[in-house]
């Protein structure tokens, strides 16, 4: 069967999540229809990240399998044509090997999340948590460098988060401001559940002042989910690309 | 009356343009409305360019008169809060003197436009005019160019356009690429109607190669409106700020 990796950009407003749910609609439900109307078969496709209802992506990867060879940026176009008008589109296809496994085969994820730090509403750019009370980002950064490298991270997961071990690797999770725009970047090989989120939302509260970067090391410390700041919302959480060992 | 300036910021998609029309709803009205919530009374609000159905803005200017006098930042709150949840959001609002009109007294309005050139359709990002084939920025700059200066713009405004002179000054048009991302800035005193999407449209004709730098210099000398190229779609249009005298 030959295989294909696809490079999947989405708006996660009007979806459910990635996972295909009894509840709404999925990204994963809405490519697999596309790929199977071009195919004319039932499709599974699998993708790299579980992406939770809300969450947009500018670069995840996903692939499927066809019973026949068809040129990739046939793949690319069909699917791009069947998934109108819904805000899904596939930014490139690619020939692989059976080998490769959207999520078993990956390195390396890496999140974006917005905050537009301001008062007013947001009327324009709506893919950000809008945060009202002024940042302090400086202290922020010295929170999120307390995460940083290999820990239980039971604080920062879901409760219902299904990984088999709390201990996950951060290699980067870097706060920075453009005007009244904050952005967090945060990289590891895999995240657990709601980790990103769970880390922001606590981020925001360093930036607020009602913790300082101590209590960010306490909180990680305690590995209790009761510990976490809340979680940030969906909207402002972007997951921008994933790497593999053969790029 | 107290007069009051606005900094307003809309996503043009869901309105028929910044004025009223019988036709449907515009920002203008949102605005008033808004505003008469407020105070109580009707209120007229005055904006600095009148941004036709789908244009976006993140630095319109306006004004209005409130009876009474109101704290600024009440002003913002409360026009804000009653615009819930359209997508409209008053960024700024300052006490200003009678003389101040936002139409009359601007002395610059510059506008971007984004265009999205790739061929996978938009998903995430749709504030942008997607243009599949790939566009030759260098030659787009050196057709921009050729419009720079005072001229008569007969060529780049729409048969409706209700302005008494075809002369602008037009004093940037600046091409840049990030990616897939081709912006367009342009800067002026004033614009015609439709005279930004006009000359992008025409720029895009020399990204294509179906125009050259020349066929710009031929276009402008014609100063008739069937030499302009096929007008840009409003979706990428954004009017991000206006000057005046006293900032």
């Amino acid at each position: 069967m030959p295989r294909y990796r696809l490079l999947v950009e989405y708006d996660g407003g009007p979806f459910v999540g990635w996972q295909r749910q009894e509840n709404g609609r999925s990204v994963q439900q809405a490519l697999e229809e596309a790929a199977e109307k071009l195919c004319g078969a039932p499709t599974r496709v699998f993708g790299a990240g579980r992406t939770d209802t809300g969450v947009h992506a500018r670069g995840q990867v996903a692939h499927l399998d066809f019973a026949r060879e068809w040129r990739a940026d046939t793949v690319r176009d069909a699917i791009n044509a069947h998934l109108r008008p819904e805000p899904v589109a596939v930014l490139a296809a690619a020939r692989v090997d059976e080998t490769f496994d959207a999520r078993h085969s990956a390195r390396r994820r890496h999140y974006l999340y917005r905050i537009l730090n301001r008062r007013p509403p947001l009327a324009l750019d709506r893919l950000a948590w809008q945060v009202a009370p002024p940042l302090d980002t400086g202290a922020m950064a010295m929170g999120a460098a307390r995460l940083l490298g290999r820990h239980d991270f039971t604080t920062f997961r879901a409760a219902q988060c299904q990984a088999k071990s709390p201990l996950r690797t951060l290699d980067r999770l870097d706060v920075a401001r453009d005007g009244d725009l904050v952005t967090v970047e945060a990289s590891a090989r895999s995240f657990l559940h709601n980790q990103v989120r769970s880390m922001v939302g606590s981020l925001v509260e360093v930036g607020l002042g009602r913790w300082t970067p101590d209590d960010m090391t306490a909180a990680l410390k305690a590995r209790r989910r009761a510990a976490c700041g809340p979680v940030a919302p969906a909207v402002g959480l972007i997951l921008m690309g994933v790497d593999y060992e053969d790029d």
